[in-house]
């Protein structure tokens, strides 16, 4: 599929990191390292310069002001700062040339806005105009799993119930945890700021905002999200979504109606089939997927698949899916997205691919 | 309902606490002190006597081993000590007079052993026959809730995913816990014995063993358990039961889908109507139940109500149910199947008592 004819994106090119010092941020440039992203000239970007920087291909670059102007030249800008900065500054990042990948969820409902999980709905980057919106932490895990069912067997249900580590709060939460920790250790009192309770030691069923119907925002974003990724608008999902007191990656105890019969082993089949999807699966020697073990893994772990037993004719399935919140959850995709984009020639929005190709 | 005239147990009576060292063997007693059960002896009993005693009543009781004869003359027989002694020692103290509570899962689902929540289905215990089966933790806070859906709507199927607190396991697992957060503190390696894996700063989706269908035994029991309280053999439940780093208090995250369509608001008043159960559900100020808050409580806590909207016509409900695993998951609810069966005049077997009516 590859079209080296057409890829004026293969040398090195200009990346902004919008939100370069934040969790994400820092993220996202071990992953353009690791993945060896050809980026030419870094571009950190944050609200506030101040006189800082950031550590990057052996050298260290200077943090600039997130404006407009910052965009001129830059080939691809990766968002990680927030709703504000992403409602403001795509637009401008965009108008400028620039691919906006944007991890806020400000433009993932926007319906000229494509809403990827490379290797579930790849081919939707393709409709692009200058942003394309990197899922929401807890869905990204999610959808590679009922795509594969959505393909064989059909959805009709989807219930999920989260575990979902502090980090995706950002870096000040990890340090809230952390400083419970030591507190209790020290035999001092818990004081919280970013959670509204103590979240060590507890499960706090709150994440994001309440919307009017009871359920978070964040419970609302997996329902959608997976909707649109998955491109069924209908798909009924309902989830609670909670925060535990793990600093690295989510978990999720999922539970799926079927159209037709599937077996564990056929799952397990289909699951390990998916690109960036491994499967932990052996009760007998205690291997399922952890938190501690997906930390720092740009994979989608599945096991503890099984019948659901509360279904009849075996049309459903329960499984316990984990990934890190910070790579595939966030800056993985969002690089991924980047490679997409130029394996497939799809750098430039798709009006202006389309006028040129006519 | 009371009977005085045919209660011999008003005066004090003989108390057996088999495991009386353990976690919740130190509850029972807790709790037979705050809810001014009429002990006049108190026979504190485990594997191994040793030179061990238990406080209880301003006085020291010493620990006698477990043996047949050790339940001589004794009235009520709190069993927590594990199914060992329980299936053993269970059957020997019920042949000497005594009427066993067992927290134990070795004779719940036998049919002659009535298996009580008390005020969910309180008339089982009259049918003991010497033994009556107290239901595991995690089951035990979600009837009252679906008990009064049962009642008023009906029930189709249940889906529960837990967050259970670690003495769920036992003294040694919040041990563990402990060690692993001070070595994590003091920037030591984290070590584990009693948990297949770390427990700090993970989720663990294995509780009890492995069986063929790839359930647990944990996840397994909230099914049948549910089912012979709820008087509903058939109810379809599925779960997925997972271990947290929290120390007191497991957290359900359940969705329910009903026979006939109810709101969240009706449920709110149908929950709060339940003895034990309280509502606490304001999400405008953070408002639910969490793990910490329910710590040293006997109630069981419900709160995120919601319509379930992945299903069509208002026929389902999610929420979020928290209880101290230790005391209403435990020892409260022994201690008040105690105090039933005397107010009910139940403590000798159902066939003494039919014998001696006729």
């Amino acid at each position: 599929m590859k079209s080296p004819s057409n890829r004026p994106e293969s040398h090195p090119l200009t990346v902004a990191v919008v939100g370069a010092t934040g969790l994400i941020g820092q993220m996202m440039l071990t992953l353009l390292t690791e993945r060896e992203f050809p980026v030419g000239e870094l571009r950190p970007l944050a609200a506030s310069a101040g006189d800082r920087s950031v550590s990057f291909a052996g050298r260290q670059w200077p943090v600039r002001e997130a404006t407009p102007e910052a965009f001129e030249g830059v080939d691809i800008a990766l968002f990680s700062a927030g709703g504000g900065p992403s409602k403001l500054l795509a637009p401008e990042a965009a108008k400028r040339g620039a691919l906006v990948i944007d991890n806020s969820s400000t433009w993932r409902q926007d319906p000229g806005v494509p809403l990827v999980v490379v290797d579930v709905n790849s081919e939707d980057a393709a409709n692009h105009e200058g942003i394309i919106a990197n899922p929401n932490c807890s869905t990204m895990q999610l959808v590679p799993l009922l795509k594969a069912l959505r393909d064989s067997v059909g959805l009709e249900r989807v219930i999920v119930d989260t575990y979902q580590s502090v980090s995706g709060t950002g870096g000040k939460a990890v340090k809230e945890l952390e400083t419970q920790i030591k507190a209790y250790a020290a035999g001092q009192p818990l004081e919280h700021a970013v959670y509204p309770h103590q979240i060590a030691f507890n499960a706090l069923p709150e994440i994001d905002v309440f919307r009017d119907d009871g359920y978070t925002k964040e419970e609302w974003k997996l329902l959608v999200e997976s909707r649109k990724i998955l491109h069924l608008p209908e798909l009924p999902l309902s989830a609670t979504c909670v925060r535990v007191p793990v600093v690295a990656s989510h978990s999720e105890a999922v539970h799926v109606e079927t159209t037709r019969p599937i077996d564990p082993a056929t799952a397990r089949e289909l699951f390990a089939r998916e690109p960036g999807v491994i499967v932990v699966d052996d009760p007998a020697t205690h291997a399922y997927p952890l938190a501690t073990d997906a930390a720092d893994r740009d994979e989608v772990f599945v096991g503890r698949i099984r019948q659901d037993t509360s279904l009849p004719g075996g049309r459903g399935l329960a499984f316990w899916v984990v990934s890190d919140n910070r790579r595939k959850g966030a800056a993985t995709n969002a690089v991924q997205i980047a490679e997409l984009v130029l394996r497939r020639g799809w750098l430039a929005p798709a009006s202006q691919r389309l006028a040129r190709a006519s």
